[in-house]
């Protein structure tokens, strides 16, 4: 009989460890034991995993003893400091922070597109993309496999729990006192109704889209547009890819959106594009609005895939694809692609 | 005593209606007779233009006979019907619906970017862009004047208004069974919240973007997106330009916002783009992210310009620029443009 590898989940009392607690439920047999970890203010909770109450342990050295694979799901303070310390273990760590998502010696992972990437880690740390790359990534992946990418444009529509639960209760704040009144036709009225305080937005993000997410970077870019960039030619192996990302806010709970142009090296047709897409693992296509089919986040919300619609040729050029996708940046976007890399690690460890 | 020309306003009665008897009031000297003209259900009502409360007519013959400009602001069917009618009259005609926008007898105009194109109307009628088209052209026009537009591809964030009042009522009702809730985290609890009655949008607009606004047309594109390319191009005097639209509505009031990313024939450089942008007729450039400033539709909405911000060169392609730009979708994307075109044509009587 073969041991069943042991997983840690550090960061499991946080929103994605609520999902990823989900999702290792559903995939019950992949695991020996599961060791929920958080900070020590959490240590002593229990939460229910596969059915079983687990007491959450402080995270430290001897929680980290005797495990296989930890899945992080902390800032990206916590991630640089105890990632390598789990790593120097000889536990796989699959960090979805921001901390190691660049570094050259540490890959960056979506099973769908390079899942191979996970056994070159020399750090003994893997890493899983930002919500924002993961939500359009599986989809332009399998188009680039097809078609050979060259350059992509994309405007984003994001969620506010991509900026966590402070996210999620300022858009709530905001909509209880929008809801029900004529806001949203004078200069400046939303903002004068939601107060100076807008939460972890730029602006009031309520009857509003804020065209604002992360820090300043060279250029007038934010760090997200850049991020975007980087990590998508990372993950597609892609080092020149031509990328120009708007990293937007909307006023919607949970399920990024991206308004995707893409171009090739090879024309492309739409007939095939839909072939390619409606196999690919991990996307469902949904296209064909005369009959009110495309994706949108609050049908896509809760869900695994990336849903892709919108799929259409440029008149004006024939290597070009439009096209829209939605995906839950709490699922794919964070624990579901940290559950799916876990796995494959998993996979060294049984049989 | 120079005389001054006669306006008559067809749609007086209705948002876009109200917005011009605004802006009327505010350019109380240019006109003569101010004459209101509804339909004929509308009739009688009086309405308040330059402090004067004013008589709506019904539309007809009569109502028209002795106008110089008259500015229809009606559905496409009844300006189909009536533009003609009064042009036939000698009444210059300023359309602001779809019916003659891509007539190549009929210019196609923004005063700040193509003001001359006015004198030339063979059948005595211009027309007035759709909004989205306004909430981006002035801007992109004078990019284009610096630099040479090659390409364009842009996404939208559209306001509801832009689908008239039914819009406006429709996100309104929606926010209402939504705030308040813990909805936006399941699959299609939004939907099942807000039931099966979208009013005019293909899927419910609060905590949600839809990809979808207007009609079905070739290749998966829908009608606004075409119609984007194909007024940009006409307005811009650029009939092969290259133009990927993706028309998107948001939950937002009113303001249309679109995320720009124009490639040029020429090198474009971010110092010189904001001088241009600063000092561009009808725009107000707002881009200093890292101090909060950029546009958000909540702070455009009632003012006159388009509002630019998140000017930056791509670092992949010296040729492009990405941009944001907010307008308030009944003011220069509906009225406003067409009392300016209005003004022009009244500058062919006076004086």
């Amino acid at each position: 009989m073969t041991r069943k590898p042991a997983l840690a989940v550090v960061g499991a009392t946080g929103g994605a460890g609520a999902v990823l607690l989900q999702i290792l439920s559903q995939h019950a047999d992949v695991w020996g034991e599961i060791r929920l970890v958080a900070s020590a203010r959490s240590a002593g909770r229990k939460l229910v995993v596969r059915g079983e109450e687990t007491e959450v342990l402080a995270l430290g050295e001897e929680a980290l003893d005797g495990v296989d694979v930890a899945v992080f799901l902390v800032p990206e303070q916590v991630a640089a400091q105890w990632a390598p310390v789990a790593a120097a273990k000889g536990v796989v760590v699959v960090d979805t922070s921001s901390a190691f998502r660049m570094d050259p010696d540490v890959p960056l992972v979506v099973p769908e597109v390079n899942p191979h990437a996970v056994r070159l880690r020399p750090r003994g740390i893997v890493a899983s993309p930002h919500c924002v790359t993961l939500a359009l990534i599986v989809a332009v992946g399998a188009l680039h496999a097809e078609y050979g990418l060259s350059g992509l444009v994309v405007s984003t529509y994001q969620a506010v729990s991509g900026a966590g639960r402070a996210g999620v209760e300022t858009l709530r704040a905001q909509l209880s006192l929008v809801a029900g009144t004529e806001l949203g036709t004078g200069p400046g009225d939303v903002r004068r109704t939601v107060g100076e305080d807008t939460g972890p937005f730029a602006a009031p993000v309520a009857l509003n889209v804020v065209p604002w997410s992360g820090e300043p970077a060279d250029g007038g870019w934010s760090s997200e547009e850049l991020g975007l960039r980087e990590e998508t030619r990372k993950v597609l192996g892609l080092p020149r890819l031509a990328v120009a990302a708007t990293c937007v806010r909307v006023p919607v709970v949970t399920t990024h959106s991206v308004s995707v142009h893409a171009t090739f090296e090879n024309e492309v047709e739409v007939a095939r594009a839909h072939e390619i897409l409606a196999t690919a693992p991990g996307v469902v296509l949904l296209d064909d609005p005369a009959a009110g089919e495309f994706p949108t986040p609050a049908d896509a919300v809760g869900t695994d895939p990336a849903w892709v619609g919108r799929v259409r040729r440029s008149p004006d050029d024939p290597y070009a694809l439009d096209l829209f996708v939605c995906g839950d940046n709490l699922r794919k976007g964070s624990a579901l692609n940290a559950a799916q890399i876990a796995e494959l690690a998993a996979g060294e460890f049984s049989g």
